[in-house]
């Protein structure tokens, strides 16, 4: 397809027809534990809906990003908004302690977008299902002024959904994947740091996690294996996440300063940009970084890839909520859509 | 909530909530057949993704409404845009011969939008979930320059699914639903014969069916339980959505004009915008019905709801194409994204 035919000149059906031939099977992911993957998928794109096989419970979420925004096609390659847009919604299924399975995609477009940036928003979404093992099974396309792009997601449950409220006192609170490097990635782009040739490699790593993250989607299966108690994601940061499990959960988190110390990557950007003190924030209030978030009772065997960092504590007479060395944070709680967006 | 609150002036968090209470259990439609609907519903809104019970396969489809495009907020009231997106994504569950269990919803909108219009959406998405025996178990807000609202469905399979691509040479065609009463109601918008107090009751119903169809839900598995071969909902006309079970099944569609007349609604419609002679390309091109298209082998006992249009033909050395009394309509072939678009 060449670069500059539009969407309006290829037409919605060959659109698709060129789409869906992106969409091919993921290789099996080997299970966590239980049985061997079952042959997932019946119909796929084409008919009015897909007919999936999906053993057991099924889990399901939906979440939309849109230009401007969410991401800017100045800074995102279509690829990365695919990474983008399949990695928030895969995430959600995997926070869960469920399998990701299926991804669906609707794309609203203005009719002058390249086509080429619409099959290439289609590679990024096969490629991070790949990772997650799962596939994208269906969609839709609408016109539309701006780029506005929903996914939803399934995935089956092996054992119960771990939610959020069922933190209680005395479980460990951890984490799996990286907190803060999407919110340094972001810092660098705003401070004009876009990664090129030159760059040290510590930028381009951070402006990537920004761009397209790759949550670490095993772990939230392994969460459950190992008998957590509750689990999220990290999309609106760590402290936010955290207290909402405390909130549902009716309890006080209090995370540690001294294991949450800011790893060299996001020390080195914070220093780039003249702002040393900023990593710490970027730690504990920096979105997107879809890191599993997870407590365990006392005694648990914690899965290899998390790592403790705070205590669920009896709340006493005091609200529900989330701290730092038994103290509020000071600064910003993690982004809210409308109060804080642009 | 006062009229003058706007989403900003909400935030995300209570918005979700007021919305959330809207969404309650539907009471369990009667199954077509087999036994009892099983309690589907574990974890609605408030985690990182809803847990459902689905016993069986499960079938999904996802389809977007865009403000300016799908509708005009000086046309549709939110009630008439949720039922809107509802049916939209329902019907294609129902044309899969599936029951229609759960939607979830991804609202994006400006912040200014009032946050009455939101909750009202949410009114218009319930109400219609009801009808179709589902409900809503999830979703998500953005902030967007225009409203963009994309709905995925779930269902579950009682029987094997009935695809576009089943079709044989002697089955019969049929109908259940209106045609053409979308396109009526959307040309006396367009001639601003907005229904008032002294509008006559079919302008009302014409208007109505536009701004918020109501699709046959149980008619999808009743085609089904009676056999069905092939089956679709009419989204973008009669025509065109005969057209795509032809070309899936390599068949040649022949539709009857001596029982596609328009019915009385459609011909006054017509009349009134002195234009009668459209009336049948209305039956026979216009979008949005929803009504379900089925093909049914010969012998069949047709359900109740469904009157043959038409016959399954041998395409010959002939195209897969669908055809009036044994001729290509000369009229408009249907709607379609990017090109007749706006």
């Amino acid at each position: 397809m060449k670069d500059d035919v539009s969407l309006a000149d290829v037409g919605e059906d060959s659109l698709i027809a060129s789409i869906v031939a992106r969409f091919t099977v993921a290789p099996a992911a080997p299970p966590v534990a239980g049985p061997a993957r079952p042959s997932m998928i019946n119909i796929g794109p084409g008919d009015d809906a897909a007919v999936l096989d999906l053993p057991g419970q099924v889990v399901v979420s939906t979440d939309t990003v849109v230009e401007g925004y969410d991401f800017l096609r100045t800074w995102s390659s279509p690829q990365d908004v695919g990474v983008k847009v399949a990695a928030q919604n895969l995430a959600d299924i995997a926070a869960m302690g469920a399998r990701p399975m299926a991804l669906l995609v609707s794309l609203a477009a203005p009719g002058d977008l390249p086509a080429i940036w619409a099959t290439r928003l289609a590679d990024g979404l096969n490629d991070e299902c790949h990772r997650a093992g799962a596939r994208v099974v269906g969609g839709d396309i609408s016109q539309a002024v701006e780029v506005v792009i929903t996914g939803t997601a399934l995935g089956v449950l092996e054992r119960p959904a771990v939610r959020r409220d069922g933190a209680r006192p005395g479980d460990v609170v951890a984490v799996s994947g990286s907190l803060g490097s999407s919110a340094a990635g972001l810092a660098l782009l705003m401070g004009h740091l876009v990664p090129d040739a030159s760059a040290p490699p510590f930028v381009t790593s951070l402006v990537e996690a920004h761009l397209a993250p790759r949550p670490p989607y095993r772990a939230g299966a392994e969460a459950s294996l190992a008998g957590a108690s509750a689990m999220i994601d990290t999309s609106d940061g760590l402290l936010r996440d955290a207290a909402r499990i405390a909130v549902a959960s009716g309890v006080r988190i209090d995370l540690d300063s001294g294991v949450l110390v800011p790893p060299d990557d996001l020390r080195l950007a914070a220093e780039m940009l003249g702002r040393p003190d900023e990593a710490r924030g970027w730690v504990l209030t920096g979105g997107e970084d879809h890191a599993m978030l997870a407590c365990f009772p006392p005694g648990s065997v914690l899965p290899a890839s998390f790592r403790a960092i705070g205590r669920v504590l009896d709340r006493g007479d005091g609200p529900a909520r989330a701290v730092v060395d038994g103290v509020p944070w000071g600064g910003s709680q993690g982004w809210v859509h409308f109060r804080d967006g642009a």
